[in-house]
């Protein structure tokens, strides 16, 4: 038996590369890696590896997490640039005994010692929306934040082992330095094989608040079906920050157990996931919340040729130069 | 009823001070940031701000991180480089929308502009444990990492509000841009004001294998008291590693509930931790793990008398010049 759930449509090519992985009696972790980096290549994803958007200073830094359920081995880089496949530092410094969550400069030292391929991260396309961003910021007097489409992924191969892993590039035009839930271990992943695992996607300065991956595995453990424990995290931690601070951002999870069920949960429209298992090939789904429970509905053909219309449209810059 | 609870004999002097704010009616969080500040600002506290031990590159960088248990404020740094108090720029972070975790060179723009004061916080004596240490290590060839005494607090106060916080140097020796487990909201810290709060110290890198802080929290609020939630964490995480790993690192927490109630766990010999409630002045306590209990002793006069003259005594650099 094998399985991998994954956040957002992004994922479906990743998810069918990695299932063959899967199919062929390969690891999880092999898997998992191939299909995030699938992700990280493909240019036209705004919110992970090569084609994110930048932060406010115009730099692509990224942010990668990734977790061994059966050895607990856990590696992780924020803050890191110009790296082509951030979720392979990430798996390379799941291998250090010390030294797993490295950021900033200290993570690109140690990516360019370990022979990691450079590359520059920053698209024509994705300063095309820095400028047109800096542009509605300045005449609507918006907030500059948004996006937070993370990769999450959990995985399960056929020795019963499973891995978790993220990679996104953050908010757009986030502060310089900023780091999301995705490199943290209990907030974008967590995965214990004897149980299973969960990533999230959404805000992460809200997801952290509720360490949502930790979470839902606790509630695994205690024996919910994954979906009833994606359920229970979202609608708990969206009526905790609501009551708290008046408001919440977007939270998104994905989850998978060790027989290969799975769930998924949201506060949000819209929200896509992938899934595959042994007996069934990649299904795209979307999902909402009505009264707390999340119905998947699957994706039309007709919704995922738009989705590809969408982000590989032609992209112009407004208004020429900046006004200011 | 106010109440706070320190890792470590070295947050002594801040809860006293602490004590002080809360007795006249301050809040908690002006309590916790004056107590971490204290510790911070001690030269002869190896492991946390001015005075602690380099990384490998014998550059200080610094972690720290703050939640306020009521709104779920949270904000934190990892790997800032000379900035004289980590915890503020903490607190200060936490009141932001978003971007609440900045690391490296980011987190030091956010400081700049914030008018935190700056300080080289490498000092005379780090250098010479520096220097010693990497003469050990061509010597002997031993592991060049040790030391682990994050300070982390849990505060209450007469309103009822909770806060949770750390400050560390993070491991001797760590690589650069290493971030340990003491910024990471669940596994450093974590609190709810309805329930409690905890906070953690020891191998960064294991403690957030377990979201170790969260963990506690939500076993306080299924209803134990804070002794058991610690005995309980320390112990399900230091046997699941020592399973999974055939190893485990240091793992010691602190823990307050809102009632004031405490507790606090360890895996090893000799964790000292701070307590003081509405009725009981400072005390420092020794606790051991004795067959999954852990017993409290209160450190006597001679035990805190030698901890001051070791930590003070005067260092030489041995043998000169590093041998090659």
């Amino acid at each position: 038996m094998y399985g991998m759930i994954a956040t957002w449509h992004m994922a479906v090519e990743g998810i069918t590369k990695g299932r063959k992985i899967l199919k062929d009696r390969g690891c999880a972790a092999d898997a998992i890696e191939t299909a995030i980096k699938e992700v990280e290549d493909f240019e036209f994803y705004k919110s992970v590896g090569y084609g994110g958007l930048p932060n406010e200073e115009m730099e692509v830094e990224l942010d990668a997490g990734y977790m061994d359920g059966t050895t607990f081995d856990m590696g992780a880089v924020g803050a890191i640039k110009d790296f082509a496949n951030p979720i392979s530092i990430a798996r390379r410094l799941s291998k250090e005994k010390v030294n797993n969550l490295l950021v900033g400069e200290g993570a690109e030292k140690f990516a360019h010692k370990e022979g990691f391929q450079r590359k520059n991260m920053l698209t024509e396309r994705a300063k095309i929306h820095y400028y047109n961003r800096v542009k509605e910021i300045k005449e609507q007097e918006i907030k500059p934040y948004s996006g937070h489409d993370t990769v999450g992924m959990v995985c399960i191969d056929e020795n019963s082992n499973m891995i978790a892993a993220t990679s996104t590039s953050g908010l757009f035009m986030k502060k310089k330095g900023r780091v999301g839930d995705s490199p943290i271990c209990g907030s974008g992943f967590y995965v214990d094989s004897k149980v299973g695992g969960a990533s999230a996607t959404g805000l992460g300065e809200d997801l952290m608040k509720g360490c949502i991956s930790y979470e839902i595995v606790y509630l695994m453990k205690e024996g919910h079906h994954p979906q009833e424990a994606c359920e229970i995290a979202v609608n708990k931690l969206d009526e905790e920050l609501k009551e708290r601070r008046g408001m919440v951002g977007d939270l998104s999870v994905i989850a998978m157990n060790n027989k290969g069920e799975w769930g998924a949960a949201t506060n949000i429209e819209g929200f896509s996931f992938v899934v595959t298992t042994e007996n069934q090939e990649p299904i795209v789904y979307l999902t909402k919340n009505v009264n707390g429970k999340c119905i998947h509905e699957r994706a039309s053909k007709e919704w995922l040729d738009n989705y590809i219309k969408i982000i590989t449209t032609p992209l112009a810059r407004e208004g020429g130069k900046i006004k200011k």
